[in-house]
């Protein structure tokens, strides 16, 4: 169509593959589009931004608090104001809210945990108490048990490996575990699984408190009577209200009983500060810990069992809540019905400067500038939706719900989704489908840092050759594009690339900021604009990423997929595949052999407890072969289609609707091995690490958890999604 | 003489190299020698040692002391009673003694340090005030100064690189460190290098306190007011009286004046527990310290300077103190020329119960057993010499002023030194030189574990197998001789081997108590009998050990040196300067190009001082060509003599006189460079690391302290000396 003239213009190779060419963009409409963002970048306002965090976190905003609402209704109007088609849209989701938090030491001394986080006199916010939400784990089953603690490190499932080597079963305790590692949830689930009664976390110094650094108000980390409060939904199982799997939240939706709610835990779980936690890991006895499981409190971690006996009682108000999504929409000029989604929550545990508004204020910034240019005659040519998702915080349940609500429109028109959360300062960390990694190499390619005199891309490289290890300082000397991290969850673009097969980004600054307040009262204005991003100034710079993002995916004539990147990130993966799978097969091996001859039982201590390790089933080899086939497949149609678009910039709906959809193909309707919510098989969140991807996940699970029969069928199942791919792209080739 | 009778009954191969059969015997004389092993076994009593343990513990024994002489009467009573000509030699010696010790924090706050042990109403030996020598590092100059304070870490080299990179100068500041890592008196010298005008060294509770494990008397760990005593004299220059380097420090010997003294430190030095360690480092700010410097004090740790000001001031009494060996001699039987030489130390810092008291009663049970059965008919054939050492604790100083006494005698007849310490429980360590590998690895395969049903060798190999890396693992598995260890320093083989060039051996128990008493005041009988070695049983094992060690050498017909072990772990030492210069000049490339190309620059995070690093002179190519021919020849000559040896056991006083002379050969007179009375050129203690070992040192310091142009010369040097060594084994291998 417009793009059809232009080919007389061109020489072999040149259109789309030019360097200074924005992918999807040819020569001259890269200079307008470049243009543009120039004109992007100079209504991005920091101060403006600076005033919205102010105002939207002056008191904690939980979904269902009165100032969630309220910030709902000034997010939309603001919306309204720049032009946008907008609405408020409501679910109606379960949300347990604390009513009884007691944690006590019974024996051998007493000693009540206070459960509560000080009021600062340099940081006003945190004065607040009425409209405090206390720290707790949401989704917590409500009991009342009394027991024995056991000390379980991280609460991993190598945590418990190494306790059965102590002779340390869990059945019937306590566990205390420390927070991080994993996702949180994931502790409660699996001590559950072990036979534990009740579940602690705590936040150890050692992590985000004075061992990282000087604690708040001085310095940005945890002081001693901070509680990261968070979900332990199961989220690997599905995320979103606990009712409605697979359904939007709308007020008829058929709903689950309470009772039958499978993502709500097994035990009772409660977070504490390192300051209630001392007087209970100092009363405990047993073997004292493995060297690397000790934390930064000034005693000698014991693992239990007791002496040190706690009674824990959580009671909850189960409410019915809503959910406040504001949807913003800007009709696309020319392809309408091909839709750019936007999003970024707006609940925060309580003040939630940080997370989620920092992300949230760069969002309203990028919209106001899209809706300015728009207004100017810019308008862009697909669709753009903003999402300002409410309930995130509880378990990514608004945009869940609203992506589930409108799932088959969603599959029907979606691009991609971008999103963002909390940001902060340092290097753009970027996240996504690997379909996109040359696109986002390019959008931060065209962004300077707001300190260095280099693009975002180019000091991400420099850090990733001075602090990555030997395989990531080579690649980030030699890769053109910098290779972007595959999803596993943590924030919305969940139920859009997992649940839905939307091409999905996620994007944020980070690692020059590190500190204590996730979660806490601490995450507060003040805070945030001391230690985390004074001026806002990346908080701005991310606005000009995400504003770049957003218009050239929603002006792209071609879409900006590339198949090469996900064919060279898929050969990654299955090369890990293989290696763990040998790797675990020689040490197992190798152990197994060491059991038995008695080489471990005479190697060990015998003034301890710990023993050798048991056996394990040998691990057979696996017939790869169907996954690398279909690998090369996908390469060989990749590397076609390359070479097809340098030559032809036809970039028609129908090619364009091909290219969107392409992520669709990797997804089956089954969904993954126990868990059918998870249709997505190259990124999912691992079923026993939470946020962590585990990339081919039907696959690197089966082989993780030693399910051995299960290697074979999926990795059929995979290499039949590669396949589809692989046609899919030579029918696209086809087209050019 | 005895041996060439049997000749003639002897098929290839198999005189000395028959599996069963002890290095340097033939298989009958090896079933009489191990018949004769069981009756020492069976002489040995660890109630006897327990008692003297008891005994000798009761009191504050350092050198100097009255205790200490009464313990040095004792242990000669006990020689003599058991038929031994023995003897107390007394040296004069300088030794400081605390007179005045003061460290206060002047601002921004005020603490005066403690700098006192406690007394523990659960062990009556730390109720113990007028002979208690209080903590303080031993040659340590005089001094009063006040300056800010600057943590750095070990107080290592790289630790200054770090330091560097934040801006931080020490010049006029006082460095407070942590004891760890390198030998203690490293830190004041690296210290006083870099321009420190003091330094606090204190134990931090990570390394051997509640970090640790329970701290005593709970557990075996530092309590908070534990203070680590111990020389800082530059040992690594020269080792024993400050005043007589080279010389016996007789009464009439030719002294240096104290101020000309190089080994005393140039700055004042003092150390502390964690207890007051807590003030000095709470009132520091400046910059947090990397995470891998942090320590397990309730506290955010941080760089300084300052604002924390510190006075420190010592002052100690510059005795002149009489040091007494006891010097036990048995004379030999056959060849009474030829001295088997076997020392342990006696003087304690204070009870001394584990170091040294642990090892001297395993050397007495040893001495007794020896006795007796020589009494009963079995007199060695070569002369025994016991040394019970004094003065080792300031600086190896009883043993050294002997050593150097008798420097030509000694060269002349000592076939080999046998050295032991402070031994707990656990695996058998061994160091050595490498001629006695092989020998070693018998011997520690004829005692079994105490605990296990397994040779001690075996357990061994069993806990490198489940333990070690991935190259010691495979080593563990496939090398039928377990490697021993290059001997550094820190005990009392260093005079012997490495001013000597006597063959030396060290062997000791551990890996299975370890604890915080080292040291302090804690290092009581109470404390080793409840956690270290309880019955001495692992004590029992060690003098059964070391038993079969003095006895083989001092009967074997052919003394069991073997050049092939010897020739294969310098063939890995020559690997690893190869490799060592290869991964230096690599890394120093690639690290000059990014500072070059200003990817450094761009990647340091701009909200802190930490820069890049210095560029670095670049590493050139070194002619490793001389080291690896000479190499070449050792290995030749090393097998020819193997493959004679096992067809012949001429064994002559000749061929063993050019056996026992062989590590002679490994020395040059003129020392190592910058420290002439470091002779071995195989063997030193690390010049910046001080216990630790360099092997090939001349070499290895000169790559790794980048003094390039003298890495030629060193490498002609370390040529030379196994071209010399090569030449001797080929001379033996045709006297065979």
């Amino acid at each position: 169509m417009r793009f059809l003239a232009l080919l007389l213009l061109v020489s072999a190779g040149a259109v789309f593959a030019a360097d200074d060419d924005i992918v999807g963009f040819n020569a001259s409409a890269s200079t307008s589009q470049r243009a543009l963002e120039e004109q992007l970048d100079s209504i991005i306002n920091a101060d403006e931004m600076d005033e919205w965090l102010r105002r939207m976190s002056a008191e904690p905003h939980h979904v269902g608090s009165l100032a969630s609402k309220e910030n709902a209704e000034f997010i939309a109007e603001l919306f309204e104001s720049w032009g946008y088609d907008t609405e408020i849209v409501g679910y109606e989701i379960l949300l347990p809210e604390p009513k009884t938090r007691e944690i006590e030491l019974v024996a051998p001394t007493s000693f009540t945990a206070s459960l509560r986080e000080e009021t600062l006199a340099e940081d006003p916010s945190t004065a607040v108490r009425e409209t405090l939400l206390q720290p707790y784990n949401a989704f917590s089953i409500d009991g009342e048990v009394e027991a024995e603690l056991v000390f379980v490190n991280y609460g991993m499932p190598e945590d418990y490996e190494i306790l059965e080597r102590y002779g340390i079963d869990v059945t019937g305790k306590i566990a205390i575990a420390k927070y991080g590692r994993s996702w949180r949830g994931i502790k409660p689930k699996l001590a559950g699984e072990k036979g534990a009664i009740g579940t602690i976390i705590y936040s150890d110094p050692a992590d985000d408190g004075y061992g990282a650094g000087d604690v708040y108000p001085k310095g940005p980390f945890k002081n001693d009577s901070g509680v990261q409060r968070g979900s332990v939904m199961d989220m690997p199982t599905y995320p979103g209200d606990v009712l409605t799997p697979g359904r939007g939240a709308t007020e008829r939706a058929r709903r689950l009983k309470r009772e039958d709610a499978p993502t709500i835990t097994k035990i009772p779980v409660l977070p504490i500060s390192y300051r209630d936690a001392l007087p209970l890991l100092s009363a405990m006895g047993g073997e004292v810990v493995p060297q690397e499981w000790r934390g930064a409190l000034p005693i000698t971690y014991h693992l239990g069992p007791g002496p040190a006996k706690v009674r824990l009682k959580a009671e909850f108000d189960w409410n019915m809540v809503t959910a406040y999504n504001v949807i913003a929409r800007l009709e696309g000029s020319e392809y309408p019905d091909e839709w750019v989604i936007r999003g970024n929550h707006h609940d925060g545990w309580n003040h939630g400067a940080s997370d989620p508004l920092s992300g949230q204020v760069a969002m309203l910034a990028e919209a106001k500038a899209v809706a300015r240019l728009a207004a100017a005659g810019h308008r862009p040519l697909r669709t753009i939706i903003y999402g300002a998702w409410d309930a995130e915080e509880p378990g990514l349940i608004g945009s869940t719900e609203w992506a589930e609500d409108h799932a088959d429109e969603l599959k029907e028109h979606a691009v991609a989704y971008l999103n963002t959360d909390g940001s902060a300062r340092g290097f753009l960390g970027i996240g996504g489908s690997h379909v996109l990694e040359r696109y986002l190499n390019q959008v931060a390619d065209d962004v300077n840092d707001p300190r260095a005199d280099i693009s975002l891309k180019e000091r991400s490289r420099a850090n990733r050759m001075i602090t990555g290890d030997e395989k990531s300082r080579s690649e980030a000397k030699n890769r053109k594009d910098l290779r972007i991290s595959p999803l596993g969850s943590g924030s919305d673009y969940t139920p859009f690339l997992q649940h839905l097969g939307i091409a999905s980004v996620n994007v944020g600054f980070g690692g020059e900021a590190s500190d204590g307040s996730y979660h806490t009262l601490y995450d507060t204005y003040e805070h945030f604009t001391k230690f985390k991003d004074p001026g806002l100034t990346y908080g701005a710079t991310l606005a000009k990423v995400t504003g770049r993002a957003t218009l050239r995916l929603a002006n792209a004539p071609r879409l900006p997929f590339d198949f090469k990147g996900l064919a060279d990130n898929v050969a990654l993966y299955v090369t890990e595949l293989e290696e763990l799978a040998n790797g675990m097969r020689d040490k197992t091996m190798a152990e197994n052999q060491l059991i038995k001859d008695g080489t471990y039982a005479v190697a060990m201590n015998p003034y301890t407890t710990f023993g050798p390790p048991l056996a394990k089933d040998p691990v057979p080899h696996f017939n790869f072969a169907p996954l690398k086939n279909a690998l090369s497949r996908l390469q060989e149609a990749a590397e076609a289609f390359d070479a097809a678009a340098a030559e032809n910039d036809a970039a028609t709906e129908e090619v364009n609707k091909l290219l969107y959809t392409s992520e669709r193909l990797l997804t089956r309707e089954a969904g993954l091995d126990g868990r059918p919510w998870y249709k997505h098989h190259i990124y999912a969140p691992g079923f026993y690490t939470g946020y962590g991807v585990k990339t081919i996940p039907g696959v690197r699970e089966a082989i993780e958890q030693r399910e051995y029969d299960k290697v074979g069928p999926q990795i059929d199942i995979a290499a039949e999604v590669l396949n589809d791919l692989a046609d899919r792209i030579t029918t696209l080739t086809d087209m050019l």
